[in-house]
């Protein structure tokens, strides 16, 4: 493969301006929950570009869009993209840009190299953020390897109340069919992102090579004490829910900070009973999101963060317990996979970091019984989810170059 | 004075029950806002009771409602009351024990004794306790020392919206006259309240007397970092808000634990934001509420809290800032009634202890050019401002007999 192989930031650009104006949010933002209008508008754009780019072009029965280049020797399809979803508000970038280097990429091989040997496909997967199901996150790549049930549709509730089928019903899908979005014929899942960190700015460079996807837990932590009156209860008699759950929250994020890189902790939730500055709380809870791409070192995280639980509830006589809503274990990217975008980094003359992944992604759902691995592009300011977040084009040209020259490796 | 004075235990506990019906809230609570048909209907039956121990009734321009006991020889009133309106929900006893045993006092005394020297009053105070108005609390003694101001009732807005005026108006009252219930002839203000905290309990003593009521200062400090990806930001490039919050949380709880009794620091509301679990947050803001009954111990609290305010904020290179909504310095009672409460006590049989008050009361308020004074009555388990509050009718009339003895040694 030619090293000089045409991927033009400006087209990058164009394309991905043209799915923002769907779901526009002040200058520089998008707001794009599933199955709304916008999305429904920005799937539209995407379905006209992949025919624009002489794509086959699939609808599948949960909304996601396929655009298919088919190979001349069958086998599984070579598949890259992202999704269309955003937070609310989120970016332009976070899931679109995904979107738009696939089709780009594979767009420049088919202009160059004509039909591949293997079905190469760029998909717009139609859900992944959960910001209007927060149960359905994951929902375009879970309906993909067919992790949907028959009856979810019905059992998932949005936060305004209206229910998933709703939202499919509204347009045009039918919710009674969402296990036929399966497919077994896909071999390989490459998904380019945002970085949503600071790293590669740090380290001045365009892209990245991702080995693996973080593991996380998420906590919800009930500290329970006793109501008392704010002025007529000595200090050494209270059993307050607060002081125990600042000492928790304080040695969690410690505890992530001592063990270091890439160890992480955050408590992002709180909430303190009856919440009134002069009574002294009777209850506190809070979200603790304990993160790791090492198995092992994610198990003495979670091990010590729950030990310090059970420590500070001793301690204060106070009664600490928790739940696990959400509990994902690390996916390694395959390491041949990993081999072929770093080799493909070096046709091309891009140069990478080798990162993991501290967020969630499509990817580790696909990762299920396919080849999967991710490239990373800078994100100015290490900025997501928010209308500030911002790739440059040549950064997101840059890794699209990547992504092109490992599809070539693997399609021709 | 005889030791043997009459507080009937079961008078006491009918006329508290009789005020208890009125805005009854599940089997043992009050929800008596001020200016709400409960309120009215509790404010008549104390009218019905005053009238029934023969003293003259009247109802100010605020609501607030006095009996009086005309004494021979002129000379300003001798007033003990306290406030009927409640915490929503709130307890039976907070505020309304005091009315009933002023009332139950003064009568017990005209029965025994006939017409003192110096005019006696019993006093239902309208509000104090802010549960409705929250800008309005003490409104009944900051009416009564000429502390409200014309133009407050339409300026004050309610938790659901309306404004004072339109409250007053609806119970009758006429909120252009406010300014009407300032009295410049009363010379002593008694009140008996429940301790709200657990001292007496732990002392096994029925009663205190009450010798300053708490300075305090509520902070509501804000701390200002970057959200951040919570998987994509190593922790060592954070700008965490939670990490200073909570840095800042525990260090106020153990400066006020390690100064020891009475210093007391209570962190009863908090908040962050954006308040996602897989965001570190931007901000968080909580209040801070610091007490002590002594001026010097207090401004050394206060210094302490905001030099950790500036140190963690500077350190972690967070923008720290804070408001002072509210700040009371401390009330000294006056020595010589505090002395006239130890002998009316010695003189009743009920032994004592001698306490701060850590919370607010309209004593504090009616301390301006007055003489002031409070007893405490032993709060079951120490609660208050919940249904569970429980005062036990033989510790509210002992408490009672030390405020009989009290009056009959100013009046008669």
């Amino acid at each position: 493969m030619n090293a000089h192989i045409d991927i033009d930031p400006v087209t990058i650009e164009r394309r991905l301006l043209s799915l923002a104006a769907y779901g526009a949010y002040e200058d520089t933002g998008v707001w794009r929950p599933v199955y709304s209008p916008a999305w429904s508008a920005a799937q539209g754009q995407v379905a006209a570009m992949f025919q624009g780019a002489g794509l086959k072009v699939k609808r599948d029965v949960v909304g996601n869009l396929w655009g298919q280049l088919e190979g001349s020797s069958g086998g599984p399809s070579i598949v890259s993209g992202s999704h269309i979803d955003s937070q609310l508000p989120g970016g332009r970038y976070d899931g679109a840009l995904g979107i738009v280097a696939a089709l780009t990429a594979i767009e420049a091989l088919k202009d160059r190299y004509g039909t591949p040997k293997r079905t190469l496909e760029a998909v717009a997967l139609c859900e992944e953020e959960g910001s209007r199901f927060p149960a359905a996150n994951f929902w375009g790549s879970r309906a993909v390897i067919g992790h949907i049930r028959q009856d979810e549709p019905h059992a998932i509730t949005g936060y305004d109340g209206e229910s998933m089928s709703e939202a499919m019903e509204a347009v045009g899908l039918d919710p009674g069919r969402v296990i036929e979005a399966a497919r077994t014929d896909i071999g390989t899942f490459l998904e380019l992102h945002i970085e949503q960190g600071p790293l590669l700015e740090q380290a001045n460079l365009p892209a990245a090579v991702v080995t693996a996807i973080t593991g996380l837990r998420r906590y919800v932590v009930d500290v329970a004490g006793r109501a008392d009156h704010a002025g007529a209860v000595p200090m050494d008699l209270r059993r307050d829910a607060m002081a125990g759950a600042v000492e928790i929250i304080h040695g969690v994020l410690d505890t992530a900070r001592a063990m270091g890189r890439p160890a992480v902790t955050t408590v992002g939730r709180i909430a303190a009973y009856p919440n009134y500055p002069a009574i002294v709380p009777e209850r506190v809870t809070f979200t603790v999101d304990a993160r790791h791409p090492d198995s092992r070192a994610l198990a003495q995280l979670y091990e010590r963060h729950e030990t310090l639980f059970r420590e500070v509830g001793s301690a204060r006589d106070l009664a600490v317990t928790w739940k696990v809503p959400l509990d994902q274990p690390p996916v390694l990217c395959d390491p041949g996979l990993v081999a072929t975008l770093k080799d493909a980094a070096n046709v091309v003359a891009v140069p990478i970091l080798t990162l993991h992944s501290g967020a969630g992604h499509d990817t580790q759902v696909m990762a299920t019984r396919r080849r999967v691995a991710m490239i990373f592009v800078r994100s100015q300011g290490g900025r997501s989810h928010t209308p500030a977040e911002l790739t440059t084009a040549e950064d997101a040209a840059a890794g699209a170059r990547i992504l092109a020259a490992a599809l070539y490796a693997l399609a021709y």
